[in-house]
């Protein structure tokens, strides 16, 4: 059912190990730079990964929204704050976000039913 | 000392006005929507406010940035947490945002100095 | 011949009523604001319609200029006029509007193609 | 009181010229093409400024808002009119267009007031 | 195994001849601009494909990225200074880029996949 | 005569070390990442710097076009071969980035005469 989510994670970890391996030093410092600045700092972690949604989303970058909703999701926040975070980044980027929200809207419930799945295995 | 922040909001306000007389029912709506998207919801206001702030930074408006920091620091948001959500805004946005970022601090540094001289007017 | 265009269409539609099940108020409320700014009023809804082409085009979201240009044939405007107003795009948002450019010109292909099928279903 | 105009107009002249100084040819014919884009085609001209006023507002050029809201207004778009162009720009780009939808809005403000001061010179 | 590049040549190619089709007359100039703007004069092509590859990856265009690699790759820039150039940027456009960092890596692995292929086709 | 520039080096100093002051080490990390991203490595800096006028140039940020122009002008590069630069921006970017053309283009005069005075102080 979430194939879409499951190819973009195997072709974000190959290329990533791709990325990794031109040892390119200023590469491997953003990489780095990237996944520090959403750690626990003056803001908690899980506010940082809604920044992230939402930048990306007025970006409008599905590759980007996707990540961000997986961390969102893991750090805890539910269905309706991430809509209420969406909903943000609509009106601040205005209908051109639209198509974005509904590519993050069908991530939240492929993501959703992955976890019901795996918490409920016995019932597939 | 904040006669910078002392023309946007003249000036802003002066044109809100000025659009609000032409009195295009599509506009002024968007205004509306635009007002009730920081309200508390699912999420909370500061939240929001927050999120409205580095979605303006990505994407490059002062003036935006200018008034989600106001709103920001209204809401109750410390220096180092609203540096914090700049750094996931820079780090998103890449060195393209940095004369942002100066923007940014130079707001704060300017907004902290108003609060400070209306909260001990005597020792202006 | 046309399913990226059926395609889009069943998606849209789909995502479009799993978001209005969200009952998010600003968001549906967004969705309103976004088809009233179409309609007819100091300008008719034909010359939106191309305005909200050419804003798409310069923006460069597929999904949109596939919307728009549905909505433009549906209006009245020809594939010359259609060709000029993109012509526009092309020139203020420059050779990175390109893949775009080819992304609308067949997508005016496909739709012209469905009309003169659904026209005369006997020759097909 | 247009002295924002009239300063933007002396400076768009004076660089225009001398970057024709400079006589490189894939720069002098782009500006060829620009101006050709906007002449009478399939599209009439006064069609394709308001084209070019709405992509200009969602990509947030001030200047590029100035140039269009001059020739759109020479052209015979009425302030109504204008407006309503404005609100598709506002609603496909959202509230970061705001800041210059504020500008759009002085500048035809500006406009039609030195219009007004030299079609009666006498009253002024 | 090239087949996401070879795909992307034979529609680029089918839809570029449609566009010459349309036969309108800015459309046409403006391809000649473009392919006139990588033509050896005060920089040589080499270096501007360079800067058109920096450029399509800043503003985030895949099949951008693709054309100015292979035209940068047959220009003789080697994969070190492709990674080095990326770097760049990825630095100015910030982790909105890091897909699009992916995407190219991608293509030049499959351009240099292609080019060991036709090189040594009896060891295929 | 050019305290535009001067204006704008004393600014981007001052707000430079004021965001040193904030000691926050994402931001710190940042600012030396882009720093290395313009030294010598499989590229040399010179051709470094030109990818990031040209990145600068059509994300359309002045403040960045005139840091890299600096840094261009210094790395050895002449106005033929800038302005050539330009162009591939121009054409990338489209007629949205004439104003930062005009900006550049005046900046690069603005650095070439201080440059003259500098160099022939007697003759001011």
């Amino acid at each position: 059912m979430s194939s879409r989510l499951d190819d973009f994670r195997a072709y974000r970890t190959r290329m990533n190990e791709r990325i990794g391996e031109i040892d390119h030093l200023g590469i491997k410092r953003f990489f780095g730079l990237d996944s520090g600045a959403y750690r626990d700092q003056a803001l908690d972690g899980k506010t940082k990964e809604l920044l992230g949604l939402v930048a990306s989303t007025v970006l409008r970058c599905n590759d980007c929204i996707d990540y961000h909703l997986e961390q969102c999701v893991n750090a805890g926040w539910t269905d309706e704050e991430l809509f209420d975070a969406l909903n943000v980044a609509l009106v601040v980027g205005g209908s051109i976000v639209i198509p974005h929200l509904r590519h993050a809207v069908e991530t939240i419930d492929l993501i959703r039913a992955e976890t019901m799945a795996s918490a409920r295995p016995d019932e597939i």
